[in-house]
């Protein structure tokens, strides 16, 4: 229950141990084709360029900005964690001009402070994070879209934490420049970057004036192996594309509305629990993400020896705080499969637990017992399943 | 049999399935650990900086360019391959200064042009392939390091089909810099990159005046999280880094020396079995890979029918000539698990029924007796172990 890698259903390890083939095998090149085709019903979308890059989650941050700003490109990034400010370090080594609009950590972007730097900087791409995993923040994309199209600017999303567990709806929101990791709600293990092209964007890839600095990222020659050309380009992760393919069957099969109203579902849970203890969550309720949940660390409580205890007597990892929030807050992962109601009822009884040898107060058991009505409250998926604790 | 990914053993895959961790837990901490504490081994080198990168053998060629070569850096490359050609590649887009040797596809590099150009061009990094999977050709490196003695250059060596399959042995033979692949000769699926660097190498790294343009790739900031400082840089592939931890000690168990053996044993039988079925190997006996080795298609022959029957008769898949060779070679794999006696006979035997379908006259099953005679001849490993096909 960290920030990720999120546990993986039996089925994708299995999958994942399959014999291996060759990455121009007639047998990998279904896989592939499947992998397409399912990708493009998480991301919401019609693009013809999606596909999984060869690298963690932050691999696909380093093809988006590797690819698209060249040498002097205006960019104008929002940055309320440890994730945007990642985007901006890549974006000045790659030698764009960064203007970055600074939220702090834990609250959205302003619209307004993004409109008058876009105005400022005049940018041509604008890049955002959807769900940053450092903060447990949502970001909504509809304002951030209208600005992109006030300065006919591409927009890159990072939404590594959100696909699978949130809506990301890549065509009906116009992003870009979409891309995401593995080891968050899809619940598969770490090691690949799906990503996804607007039409725009992929027009925008093929009048580069310099080659891509990155040959290994590079789109128009990664385009190549997975279109109909089926060129090599480097040999394809083929157990990592085993897996996913797995992983994203489990999803279609599940339902996208279904699994986000899973995830909404426990996230409220888990919120009802953590306040029916009397602690705080960390972001206000407009904006919390449900697949990773920010909670303030009380007063007089040790970070570390919560969390050690959690793992070495619970068998359950958290997340500490990052950046500007290190020391702050816990960050409670409820991704993909583990999105479950036994892990929130189970998580909230470990933490009481390891809170009150800390001399913390709270009514016993007053967690699970908030979460658990929460879970019976007419209308919620666990009431239609006679949910008991 | 194919240029890699090599067939995986059932033990690597096993590991591989594991449930996971978070890459900062203590138990993938450990892991982390043994896997650099092997490597080493198998490297042959005592480098500190000893760890798998996070992307597939290109991924290693990427970080060794982007971290090693600064804008306007002179670096000599030898080129006589696909990868050599890459390299070079690599270089011009991080701005270096290439200055390029190249000799035909399937032949050495020549000492004495080398060291012609090095003497022009004065490099501050020599790169060479050690085993170029594209021709078969292995490089000897110790004229190579003499050459880099009198220039003070780093010598940096692509190791991705020799690593495990021939020595690399990076310290004696002095090389700065060397990554490899997992998927051939390691035996492991693709995906990870295994790197080390010398400590004059590491020195370099701490001096750059820009960062480096990859922050994926940074080794200075991977340092961080490999190093004692477990510093979060992104999320490690778990899954397959459990897999490489296990592929490697499956090397350990069997012995470096014997392995070599074991390849070299398989290589000289192949070997065998082609010139006996009159057909010709594209490299020169004294610089031919055991891992890969290149068989010239002889006149007349369909090259790309015989692979598909190949596939999909003999459930075998070999690779297609690359680059200037491309319809002019096959290319064989015997790497890691797939450097087998049955691997080698089935190969010869199936290979002459294609062949004879398209009208190619060789005596039955000569390939194969010649083969089996080189198993049998004294002091073979085969023999020692009374062979009999």
């Amino acid at each position: 229950m960290g920030p990720g890698p999120s546990n993986v259903p039996p089925r994708v390890l299995r999958a994942m141990s399959r014999p291996l083939v060759g990455h121009l095998d007639p047998e990998f090149v279904e896989v592939m084709n499947e992998i397409q085709e399912l990708l493009r019903r998480v991301f919401q979308t019609g693009n013809s360029f999606t596909i999984p890059l060869s690298g963690t989650g932050t691999a696909g941050m380093e093809a988006s900005v590797a690819n698209f700003v060249e040498e002097g490109e205006s960019v104008l990034i929002g940055v309320n964690g440890v994730f945007g400010q990642r985007i901006a370090e890549m974006v000045r080594r790659h030698g764009g001009i960064c203007t970055v609009v600074s939220a702090p950590f834990g609250e959205p972007l302003s619209r307004k402070a993004m409109l008058e730097a876009a105005q400022k900087c005049q940018p041509s791409i604008i890049a955002v994070v959807h769900a940053e995993t450092s903060t447990g923040v949502l970001q909504p994309l509809e304002p951030i879209r209208e600005i992109c199209d006030r300065f006919d600017s591409l927009l890159l999303v990072d939404a590594v934490t959100s696909l699978g567990g949130h809506p990301v709806k890549v065509d009906s929101w116009g992003i870009d420049i979409c891309y995401s990791g593995t080891q968050k709600c899809l619940s598969c293990p770490p090691g690949l970057s799906p990503i996804t092209l607007s039409p725009k964007a992929e027009a925008k890839l093929k009048t580069r004036t310099s080659p891509c600095r990155s040959w290994y990222l590079d789109l128009n020659l990664i385009r190549s192996y997975w279109g109909e050309d089926r060129v090599y380009h480097h040999t394809a992760p083929i157990s990592m594309n085993y897996a996913l393919c797995e992983a994203l069957n489990i999803i279609v099969e599940e339902g996208l509305e279904e699994r986000f109203n899973r995830h909404r579902q426990n996230h409220k849970a888990l919120v009802a629990g953590i306040e029916g203890m009397g602690l705080q969550m960390q972001v206000d309720p407009d904006y919390r993400l449900w697949s990773l949940n920010t909670v303030r660390i009380p007063a007089g409580v040790d970070d570390g020896k919560v969390r050690s205890q959690l793992l070495s007597q619970f068998n359950l990892e958290i997340g500490g705080g990052l950046g500007d929030l290190k020391g702050k807050v816990w960050r409670v992962g409820l991704m993909g499969e583990n999105s479950q109601a036994q892990n929130v009822l189970y998580f909230l009884f470990a933490l009481e637990n390891c809170l009150r040898r800390q001399g913390f107060h709270c009514s016993q058991g007053a967690g699970v017992e908030a979460a658990t009505e929460c879970y019976n409250a007419p209308g919620s998926l666990a009431a239609s399943r006679e949910f008991t604790a």
